[in-house]
């Protein structure tokens, strides 16, 4: 097999792992915690439904791209709770050192595209991270939504905390983070959520 | 909220239960089976990373577009085994409802998009149905080969089955039927798929 499709290969399979890894939500449909691969495909799903939400006009290919790959980095580098101040201080890092073992399985071009792709997300600049980006905070809220709140009430999670968390998503969508606030408020008057 | 943006979030709601869908192969780095929601992801980056083995020229969003809808059928339909040749008989009638059903509680413009998608993708004619159909075969042979053979061993598969059911792969992409016969053959010798 020639050298190319045999790194590619090796990549594909090392990427599996990502099915392993788990975050702190629960799936809608089930009482299992939802695994990063699942994640993924989810978000990628919301970017082509919700796409002319975006505040800016994007390029959808990209935006896909970004959120496919968005998560690999925890393969070595785990999730890191959104709401733990203390394992957010050295995640950029650990991340960073996940990102070149990983793309740095592929053929050089592939592994650039990849970790251009992974800065950019990670830079939350350009339009199309943006609205990753807000896709990627929008997604748990709908889950602990229809979850009873979960995450929220297992980790003492407080709706400032959310609302604080959470307003970044008006940077790739007004029309989401609108959405967004509609069902923190209702979390709240559901009791699913603490004040 | 408008009604366009509820429908949409409704649909994103509903398709959760992509993730509670198991399939007949495991995952590589587990032993439990894989769900319908990662494979799909899993298939995505394989478009991402192997597009250029794609015998003609294909449009990659279309493809990926494709693979992100192509499972959601068996929301409704459930997996229906590669080799289980009753199943086979009504399985496509069983997923046309379930595409109805599903694509039909997206707006209406979506809604056709997804149903056009997901024809094309069952058809089997254009490109990018070729190549992403070419995927789905192959996915699954890269895990049994890394799993023992797990799913061919669990229910009597033979290699001229499995080359049978996965000639198709070459439609889509010679190069990568070339190294799926090669991963069937170095199965056999391994013992763990019976000649």
């Amino acid at each position: 097999m020639e050298t190319l499709l045999k790194e590619q290969m090796n990549f594909l399979i090392e990427i599996d792992k990502l099915k392993t890894i788990e975050r702190k939500t629960k799936i809608m449909h089930g009482s299992r915690l939802e695994n990063d691969a699942e994640h993924s495909w989810h978000l990628a799903m919301m970017a082509l439904i919700l796409q002319n939400n975006a505040n800016n006009k994007i390029d959808l290919l990209k935006v896909i791209k970004m959120i496919l790959i968005h998560d690999l980095v925890e393969i070595d580098a785990g999730d890191t709770f959104a709401y733990d101040s203390i394992g957010q201080v050295d995640k950029y890092d650990r991340e960073v050192q996940a990102a070149k073992r990983l793309f740095g399985m592929l053929p050089a071009e592939q592994a650039k595209e990849l970790m251009d792709l992974w800065i950019e997300f990670e830079n939350k600049e350009t339009e199309e991270a943006k609205f990753a980006s807000s896709l990627d905070r929008l997604q748990p809220l709908i889950h602990n939504h229809n979850n009873n709140g979960d995450t929220w009430q297992k980790y003492n999670i407080t709706s400032e905390q959310v609302f604080k968390r959470n307003k970044e998503i008006a940077n790739g969508s007004n029309e989401l983070w609108e959405y967004a606030q509609s069902i923190i408020n209702n979390s709240v008057e559901q009791g699913i959520l603490s004040q």
